[in-house]
């Protein structure tokens, strides 16, 4: 018999992967599902796009191999893009490596820096696939809570507490997914200093940071970041793109250069036109993300009046694509998710996919209009007049 | 200092991606370089590209995230591709995962299948990424010599005869790159026998059946093949469409099953727009291929007189997008390599890279247009008359 690596003993076919087949399902049996779980932005991107893929499936070279890094255009384009919002320098030469999305860069990061056994910083809650990658790549999740009372940033005095000898990445994410939790830039100040101490890579994944937030968070504003930090941005959630496939990895050449050395040998480069309407695109004015923020202000407070009428808590000065809300009593919420799904056709995300820290939240999704947001609200109306 | 995975120490950038950078700065400083090095397709892809890309654009989901399976209709139409050309039913459900080109299929195969330590059987000339992957996920590769007397398949009794105690995976690729051989049946179902006796995954990589072919080979023609093989596809060479990242796994439910873990950590599904168009264009009749082979067989007459006047020889009865030309005397090639590209403005591929087998040959590209090849000739003359 033919042996799989031992790699996939560990490794779970991601959490969404499997739910969603579950949704599908109930759909197909005629349930009349509504989505609230998972954060594909349901706008429109903008309208430029359209005529930017045309205008470049014409242009000589559309459908041959591209280079690894990219066109220089779409790398000046996020230079741009860099000093627009969050006024950094980059060098689109040598520090910037355009992605087929930032999920991607999680896989081609750890690759290019973990050896088997090495330990990774992995924030609880937090994005299940740093842990994923982590032990595909044998090696090992070692992970941080993150509490509300601190903000849900880390707690310093208790990482300085851990051996750390083996520890060679650490993840953070800010904004921060799933809490919504803003950046603490002194926090934030004190991680990078910590990382330097230690010697860990600190990788910030960042494709929240023009969503609901007035100031927008790159890990490189703070000082010597460009010593021990990269970051992961994309498109998907900013320009409402996410099934372009358009994300960045950023930071000092010789860390963006080790990633190459990976990502050469795993793919043959970008679509032309994705590459230069992604350009194109990261021109845009601040106009379109004060319009986008608009929108998600408006299905924000219908969230809050579901979330006030299953009696949950939440802070409402929080950012990005999702609310993120408790229940009272600190009751777990994986059966009250459960209950949403099949008796009131909501799917919710439980919490707990997240990390054990997430075990007593639901998180619920901005990208559904507010025509299904009021059906929403009336459904948990129902359910709690015949439940709770 | 924050040290690189030691998978980094054994790897090297893609050689294309440095040779072409050399290629680049030559042209730039004022030289008429002509390519005849790399196989990236230069004639357009089908007319329907166009349409249907646009119509797909306008999709209500057309940017948001997609299942890691990709859409049914692609699926169905790789099916259909399947019957049309290699006779053969494949499940649309359950045997195929569409990839974002072959390449990218390598690495996840690779990743599914490999343990540290594990070996793995390369082909000697072969294409440099099978080596390169195997490297990075630090197992090893054991390299087996094909020769033209044996017209470059393995030689079974030489594999019988060497340690396979730790040999997980063998990499055959049938037509054959660089060499151009076709599929030879009878010794291809030899080595699937030995596969099946020494519990070897044995991965086809098939991204030239259409080019230059009478009789498209797949190695699911071959009984029992599906107990162990694999077979990577790709619509690069097929339908020019290199750049645009559609490629194939093709295999029984469980193989591919093990690859969808890897890959659904590492990306969020292919853009819905390249699925749609892929599916069209799998479906277009075989005048397609026969007007596109027209091409290439002028092409290929202009390279051999280009080859003949380099007193190169070279088989005939080949396929796929290159000539495979050697050395009279057996001399080596690289140093030919670099004169005519120093001293004729010629890039053209020394066998080398592809390794020591191919020591003696130069191996040029199709994807060039005769105006260029009938200067190529001149420049050849030229080079001839003033040093050989």
């Amino acid at each position: 018999m033919i042996r799989f690596s031992t790699r996939l003993a560990q490794t779970e076919e991601y959490y969404f992967s499997k739910k969603l087949k579950e949704v599908k399902a109930l759909k197909e049996a005629g349930k009349p599902i509504i989505n609230l779980g998972i954060g594909s932005p349901d706008l429109a991107p903008p309208n430029s796009v359209f005529q930017a893929i045309e205008d470049a499936l014409h242009e000589k070279n559309a459908f041959q191999y591209q280079a690894y890094r990219g066109i220089d255009e779409l790398r000046n384009a996020l230079a741009f893009f860099y000093k627009q919002h969050y006024n950094l320098s980059i060098d689109p030469e040598e520090e910037i490596l355009p992605l087929m999305g930032s999920k991607e860069g999680i896989m081609l990061t750890s690759m290019a820096f973990l050896n088997e056994g090495d330990q990774v910083l992995i924030p609880n809650p937090g994005y299940p696939t740093y842990a994923a990658v982590t032990k595909l790549l044998n090696a090992v999740p070692k992970f941080y809570n993150l509490d509300e009372e601190n903000k849900w940033h880390p707690n310093l005095e208790m990482l300085q507490q851990m051996d750390l000898s083996k520890v060679k990445i650490m993840w953070i994410n800010y904004p921060n997914m799933p809490t919504g939790a803003d950046a603490d830039r002194q926090k934030i100040q004190k991680i990078i200093n910590f990382a330097i101490q230690h010697e860990i890579l600190l990788v910030n994944d960042n494709p929240y940071s023009m969503i609901l937030t007035e100031n927008p968070f790159s890990v490189f504003q703070l000082p010597n970041a460009n010593q021990v930090a990269l970051e992961l941005n994309s498109m998907s959630k900013s320009f409402n793109l996410a099934g372009f496939r358009t994300g960045f990895l950023v930071g000092n050449a010789s860390f963006v250069n080790a990633v190459i050395k990976v990502k050469s040998n795993m793919d043959s480069g970008m679509f032309l036109p994705i590459q230069q309407t992604a350009a194109k695109v990261l021109q845009l004015e601040k106009n379109w993300f004060t319009e986008l923020n608009e929108v998600y202000k408006k299905r924000r407070q219908w969230i809050w009046k579901i979330a006030d009428e299953l009696d949950l808590s939440y802070d409402e000065n929080t950012t990005g694509l999702f609310v993120w809300a408790q229940l009272k009593n600190k009751e777990k919420a994986e059966k009250l998710a459960d209950r949403l799904l099949y008796e009131a056709d909501l799917f919710v995300t439980p919490g707990k996919i997240f990390g054990s820290q997430g075990e007593t939240y639901l998180r619920f999704s901005l990208c559904v209009d507010i025509a299904d947001l009021q059906v929403c609200l009336e459904r948990v109306q129902k359910f709690k007049k015949t439940n709770l």
